[in-house]
């Protein structure tokens, strides 16, 4: 009888699963959930990605979403912990990019501090490419030169006051985790003169259940009713926007001109 | 004798690389490059990518640099075109994501004017990515709660004014193509009165290659010079800059200040 005892080399991989759709990983993503003893992963993570996961790999739903109890990110970052000492190489699937308003820094931290080696894999961010899906690129020469992401949800829970001076800009302007913001997001583009500005509501971007929405910032409320758009969705704001066909429309409707 | 008549049905499918590393691309992008009749590749892509294609696959450089003719947008733009009704399926390889200072907007649209179907998948950008493997990240609750990409390299060749209003917010700034427009930067936070914000840059970020130098804005401009700093490079503004560990050595050697 012989006796394989395994050494354990603890180690976390960070790994950004993208916008959605799961062939939005990187290869390089893929092949380290393949590699992985453990993988932690987010609610927003599509199912089928685990499926890369050798057989006996460990897999640990940790979303602060769903049917299950909330799960606090000290209790992630302490399960990362503890599943990288008993299992060796840990993956954590994260929803989007990890980097982008995901916390994924204060994981890399919190598990440095015990001195386990730690990798990212950056993934797909949503607030590039969901917009990109319907057609409506971030940046166009001539409409514009920049743009600006900002997250709805701040740790204070307000505003963030960079939107009035992005407002102000060029940029286009992507706002993440933003529809309960949406209401005080119209009332200062009104007071600030610019509410014929183009806005783009996407909702579940990349997946089958995306749905949609666009207009100017004056009407915007309106398709929302609508069309019924709520969380999770990507607000995109600015000229380019006008690049997306249905908002051709909208606006012809709404200027009551005839195209 | 038996002749096969291959029905052409030309189809444009744009794919970003992402920022150097092969395995940054999307298992999305893979599987376009296994299916493609005819790659068209950028300057910045890895080789290693053609090898996803068929053995017969058209491969066409359609790079803007190295040691070819340079070849402008129009010219791709025809290349596209011509090979979709000729091979068929078309893949438009393009290092970074193609929606961001990419033109891929514009060669979408040329094309969609020939009724060729077109499809996107998105890449990888170096605006994230590049700081984000040297463990900087773009937002960090408590230091950044947006990030503004720009870049340096506008159509009319001037600094965005953009950077102004961006300088002041709380947002981590982010140049792609700015390198020859880093001294103006500097006199702009110099003006402002904050050139003690923190900067990094990072050039030919994900690869072999890849070289970096950290400091104040203030300084930067003597750390590019002792480290050979030159484009293609990311440079990269803002608190969360004060992540990485160089900086904080640098930083302390600036300061005289013993830690």
């Amino acid at each position: 009888m012989s006796v394989t005892i395994k050494h354990i080399k603890p180690k976390l991989t960070l790994v950004g699963a993208g916008p959605g759709d799961p062939d939005l990983i990187t290869v390089k993503g893929m092949k380290a959930i393949e590699k992985a003893d453990a993988v932690l992963y987010d609610a927003l993570i599509d199912k089928t990605l685990l499926e890369y996961a050798k057989s006996d790999a460990i897999k640990v739903f940790v979303g602060k979403r769903g049917g299950r109890d909330y799960i606090n990110q000290d209790k992630i970052n302490e399960l990362i912990v503890k599943h990288a000492f008993q299992y060796g190489n840990v993956v954590r699937l994260k929803g989007g990019e990890p980097f982008v308003f995901g916390r994924g820094h204060e994981e890399i931290q919190y598990v440095s501090n015990f001195r386990i080696p730690t990798e990212i894999i950056p993934g797909i961010t949503s607030a590039i490419a969901v917009p990109e899906l319907q057609g409506i690129p971030v940046t166009r020469r001539g409409l514009s030169e920049s743009f600006w992401v900002i997250t709805g949800s701040t740790k204070e829970g307000k505003l963030s006051k960079d939107l009035e001076l992005a407002a102000q800009s060029t940029a286009t302007i992507v706002v993440l985790m933003g529809m309960r913001k949406l209401p005080e997001i119209v009332a200062l583009y009104k007071r600030l003169g610019i509410a014929k500005t183009p806005v783009g509501i996407i909702q579940s971007g990349s997946t089958y259940r995306e749905k949609s929405g666009f207009g100017l910032m004056e009407n915007i409320m309106d398709v929302v009713s609508e069309k019924g758009l709520k969380s999770p969705a990507i607000i995109v704001i600015g000229k380019v926007v006008e690049t997306h066909p249905e908002l051709t429309r909208v606006m012809a409707e709404y200027n009551e001109v005839e195209y």
